[in-house]
């Protein structure tokens, strides 16, 4: 297949690109640039650790895209996004889109998070969320990939909510993210001197995520009212760990709720439930694994769950890679690594 | 003063030896060491950052440590601690124990959570819990300086707790800390490679600081049934966070809020309650405050509460040194560093 | 093919059992411990990042391991392969031995640097030493996989000794490692409180790759005399650079320099001379990648090198993967990925 | 006293103010800030970590200055600095400059070195440049407080300089810098992403810390030619190593060589000589000590000096306070802390 990546000079667009350049169904690699104007442009000039990839940076054309490609990998930041696709969604081409513009199909949503004008509402209803191990029963072929934070959430989430076993007003979610999922651009909370040797907690009850999860955990259980959701950074470049606290509707059995886990996710070639144990977010990094374990405490009624991931790879590059194995029938866990990058 | 210090070789002694050797109120440090017969030991030889303290660490003698000192800054581990100080506790001496083997009264609670055999009580009975904010009513001259997660924890919640406007079995704590917390004993979960790049929840409902906590909690509110909390470590040195979710008892303003927090700590000199944002650790390293934010969520009705402190300060020695002031008389501030170390 | 792991627990074990897992020459990887005795072991408990490769640890047997595999990747430390390899030796069976017991050809200098006995003449006289780029021309199926530090510091020196462009004894090395460098065993010099917001230097004039450099050295060029090497720890997981300082035996111009680079590189896979800058540790971590920039200083007659590698890959793992592929005449890029993990 | 600080928002103004603020001899500290015309500028809204320190940042008017100070600390960048210090020099109003304007006696240089226009010569001449522990011979009050390499690369060569030990064109050394050397400014190589799990060598043959270091090694051997001096940047917040590599005059016993250093540093305050082994950066942290220790290795007939300082301490606010002490002729430890931040 011949794919095009919009965006490859982005954290989200490096991991995309060393992914889709080692995938056994991936042909040739056509990159393109969304600021117009510029050109000569290439992947090893502005990512040297991609010394070996002198790659030119096209610019921008829709026709040109389509023409030359199968399908359109899109890892523009959101706002930007939401203006260029409206050529590829009216021709019905294949995106994987890894922006949160068109992953909320409310506007109204959209505008009040990211305080952004929201895509038109005809462009919005053609996108399909693409939560992997959760597809939407509605079929399309712009897949919104979902944040990074929303992916660890929900996956923790979904096993006990699809049930029905928790009370509903009852998730309280402490993630903590890694740099890198703030992206590339530079600002004074992304300097050394600030995260090196501390942990903060931003964007209290702000965070952009918190509504895909809302929309998504509305779609298995529509009585859900709210999540109480806080973002902390952490001084690591990769990877999130969702601690998620919880009360059970009634009383399980350890066995029930461990049952519970498997039966969703024993099948699941990227979901590693772990009986025993809480992951670490070492243990997946590199990987597009997401690694689950559950805690019941009988003393205060609560269940934890940690859920981990790398925000980059199940998080975004991973799990829009394994939403372009999904979305052309390939092997599902084509073209991802098969473990960890240890140690 | 004449102080000694008992443990001066692991990190809360050599924050403890590093503060009181530039106390104005001490005029001189003796150091001892627990392990019998071993002679001719320096601090500096174990300690190659006090390259520049070249102080004998003397043999463990109560008699000698009385006859020569005013006080006993207590340093040496759990399970260790409390087959040393009976001759201090008979004799009325004044004692500050970093250790947890004298804050908890009641003895199978200790043996619950420690997996070890408690002190006898009518020792237990003469130990007075130190956290130096919220002093107990009974007087004694032996200090059980509280853990560091404890004093996070504490301070965050005293104020709506002693004030009952808080849901009884609503708290949940996520504490983070750093790795200088569990000492300075060799493990594998102290190793650079584990710990770098890396988050992990551990202990989980198991930590030895989760009655103490609830022991002072029940001081303040005996309907207090139980708290959820949870610790992770994080890739730091030094440094806690502990966020509190809870609910309040009723609908408050946030001019309540606030004012009930500035209430009790507007005049604390090693608090500094945050009206405006969320503290970091890194804005309290290295010195003796515990830095407070708080937010409430309408949405979710829940409180989160943000306690950052230096876990060797604050945490430890700093506030050993706190309660010596206290315990003497002295100046409140007396010997702490008035700013943290920043950048 | 099959092949098979000995000692895969191991830092590079790790990374060599991810590599071949995803190798496409690789049909079947067997494992095997030295420690005989112990059964029932598996990958996944000892590893947990690996907790979906459950794979069995087989006990250590030379003729079960011969029998079943075509070829042994050697991962057991310095010290223990050397009274292991006898039987693989005698029979001519393909290994490749990450450990550093068969590197020098003279046992008196292996014993001086290990501080343990060497292996049997006639055992290491069968040897060669594996560095890819620079193959020996003795034939052999015994690869003695070169050191870390060996293969930066090499890499770095090559083109200008084996040109005889240097001042033979004006060598100085200042090498900066990583932490997994020195493998998973616990010591208090891999403490995470010890290594974070650190750098040392250590083992000053002692560190056993110097004599294995030396030897490669003086195959390209008998004059040198010796070389000056330092080793400083760095707080970083993985990665060399290795800073090399020289002398030119005559003034050159900048381009004679270069194009001594390019010719020796140019048509090597996994050396990227990097012309216009130097080369940061990062931007090779994870790959297999050796990146190589110089720098010529006219006012001081300085040449400076920087070298580039992840220890665990090419400086490990990575590296023995390429004589793999050497050896069995494979594609010499297989199973290597063809860029870093980045950022 | 009183003393005054330009530019304490900054990280050597914001450690120079924790220093003041704790110094015995300091009554009142009054900050000013040089961008003019701003008002109602405040030490804590600028640097949260100083919360209680609510203190006003006055707009720059040297007269007040003057008049209400007894001293200036200069803490302003290069480039700016120069611009400002007119009136202080000429009323010979004692001033200590953190910034790199003053510490070069040659205009020419300082433009070259700089890329800026310098200051007038005559202005230059009244500075003396302040290595503590080797004050000039020239009286004055204007201070031009050493740079973070040059403090650490000069205390480790001057005792071999001085006494003339060394072969005069044998110079290399290699230096690494924890992050907050290049001070608070946002940057694409300051980012957290860039700097973690990363090398850099950065500035090669270029930093501008080198001429100062010249000029200052021709005030003790004017034939020393030149040095090869290296800049890496590594993934710490505070901390210098200096690295230093040179050849001794002719064969020297091992105690010939440790005599000369403790000949110069028995009687430094601040300068530990570790006769035993070579210190580590940690173990100066939060002090201002510089420690050294030194190898020969007879093989290759090299000297390794191992020099490490705390960067904002001995290689910026410590020693301005130092100087300070010196100048005023008050105790020369005074208002230093006597031990390093450990662990």
């Amino acid at each position: 297949m011949h794919v095009a990546i919009l965006g490859a000079t982005g954290y989200s667009g490096n991991v995309l690109y060393n992914l889709l350049s080692q995938h056994p169904n991936v042909e040739t690699i056509n990159l393109y640039g969304h600021e117009g104007g510029k050109s000569s442009r290439f992947l090893d000039n502005e990512v040297p650790a991609f010394f070996s990839a002198h790659i030119a940076i096209l610019p921008f054309d829709p026709k040109e895209i389509m023409a030359n490609n199968d399908l359109l990998f899109c890892a523009t930041p959101a706002g930007i996004t939401k203006d260029l696709m409206e050529p590829f969604i009216s021709a019905d081409f294949p995106v994987i889109d890894l922006s949160g513009d068109f992953r909320l199909t409310d506007p109204a949503t959209y505008e009040k998070w990211y305080h952004k004008e929201a895509a038109p509402v005809d462009l919005l209803e053609k996108a399909v969320y693409g939560l992997a191990e959760f597809p939407e029963e509605k079929a399309g072929k712009y897949i919104a990939n979902p944040g990074c934070y929303a992916t660890a959430t929900l996956l923790g989430l979904a096993p006990l909510v699809i049930k029905h076993m928790i009370q509903k007003d009852s998730i309280i979610v402490d993630a903590k993210s890694g740099v890198s999922g703030s992206g590339r651009k530079l600002s004074s909370s992304s300097q050394y001197n600030f995260i090196n040797e501390n942990v903060w907690l931003y964007k209290m009850n702000k965070h952009q995520h918190i509504p895909e999860i809302m929309q998504k955990l509305n779609e298995w259980d529509s009585h859900i009212p709210a999540i109480q959701f806080s973002t902390t950074l952490i001084p690591v470049t990769r990877g999130i760990m969702a601690t998620i606290y919880l009360k059970p509707l009634k009383k399980y059995t350890n066995e029930q709720l461990l049952e519970c886990f498997h039966q969703f996710y024993d099948d699941a070639p990227f979901i590693r439930f772990r009986e025993n144990d809480l992951p670490t977010i070492k243990e997946v990094t590199g990987s597009n694994f997401c690694d689950i374990g559950i805690n019941y405490n009988p003393i205060t009624n609560t269940i934890t769950i940690v859920s981990v991931i790398d925000n980059l790879m199940k998080g975004a590059a991973g799990q829009a890679i394994q939403n372009f194995n999904i979305l052309c029938s390939l092997e599902p866990t084509s073209g991802l690594p098969q473990l960890p990058v240890f140690p």
